[in-house]
């Protein structure tokens, strides 16, 4: 099975989540339950945040449940992430607030912290069997005008959430993709000890 | 035990890693083996990233095996943090490149995506019995200089890691918020059903 190859290869072992996290394009038609979708978002409501500001909101479109609605974030995505993102059982906008009333100067995390509840919602969604693929490629031009999104309020990233199906039934370029093995820098360039560049001598 | 008051309170299951997560103030003694914080490590290094930039760093600082190096991150700390950050068993600088050479225009996740790497990195923690807590109170001219961070880098959040001590070593007002319960907005605010500010009628 082509999960074997996206794996994370680790030298030290990691929890099982998110060793096999990975953000797929071949999603099944199968519609998610109401209690499950939960599940998701109650780990985002409860992830960290500066000041505990919890600045991420998320605009969503269930395929199944309402095709509209669904139709609607799907037309904001660009490109490929179209083509294959229309098996996603859910789509999702997620929002962000860089400016609230109250913060003098603006909240330094708005963007930080919506990675963090997004990076909950993509674990709790691999402890429920499900996977979410992310894009940075969709209108926010588009998406602000369609969901109605307040001036105030900035769109930060799409999202793509749904069982995983198999890949023959994506385009030879996109089954080439999912079928590729994962990849990341090595340790010694992400971890320094004590002070820049210097890399930790057990983390090569 | 305090830690009853601190697990999320969801109407829909999370998984025990994300439910039982929370930033403490009060951390035991003792040194965290090499390759338990290996791991920690290895779970960021596999967080997804908008074109799989990776554009997270990491400066650390171990008190038991680098008394020196934990040192010099402590003292970019401010206010509280340092008087309880002294107890961790490592302090930690996350970086990112908001400008990548090759990225034209930049990178739009440099933030977000280190919000996802600390997440993951935060929940690996609990995997292995850790605990993190994330600071926005530090210095970042300090830190910079200090730990000798280039120019095109930039320090975007301070994290204390360590086990989990009593809340009895703690001074009045900190052991105060330590015992405090956690609390969250509900999902009516952050889930929206196809446009903004229609809540979802079973995320309420």
């Amino acid at each position: 099975m082509h999960d074997n190859v996206k794996r994370a290869v680790t030298t030290y072992p990691i929890n099982d989540l998110l060793a096999s996290r990975w953000s797929p394009r071949a999603f099944a038609d199968r519609a998610i339950p109401t209690d499950v979708l939960g599940s998701l978002f109650e780990a985002a409501r409860w992830a960290p945040s500066s000041r505990n500001l919890q600045p991420w909101h998320f605009v969503i479109g269930e395929r199944h449940r309402d095709p509209d609605g669904f139709a609607r974030i799907l037309s904001t995505l660009v490109g490929a992430n179209k083509s294959w993102g229309k098996n996603a059982s859910v789509l999702l906008i997620a929002v962000t607030e860089p400016e609230p009333e109250n913060v003098k100067g603006g909240n330094t995390y708005a963007y930080y912290d919506v990675g963090q509840a997004m990076a909950h919602f993509s674990i709790q969604a691999m402890s429920c069997g499900l996977y979410i693929h992310q894009m940075g490629g969709f209108r926010r031009d588009k998406a602000r005008e369609l969901l109605e999104i307040p001036d105030q309020y900035e769109p930060v990233v799409s999202a793509a959430i749904g069982y995983l199906a198999d890949p023959s039934i994506l385009s030879d370029t996109m089954r080439e993709r999912e079928l590729a093995p994962r990849s990341r820098h090595p340790l010694s360039e992400q971890v320094y000890s004590a002070k820049w560049g210097q890399s930790h001598p057990d983390y090569v």
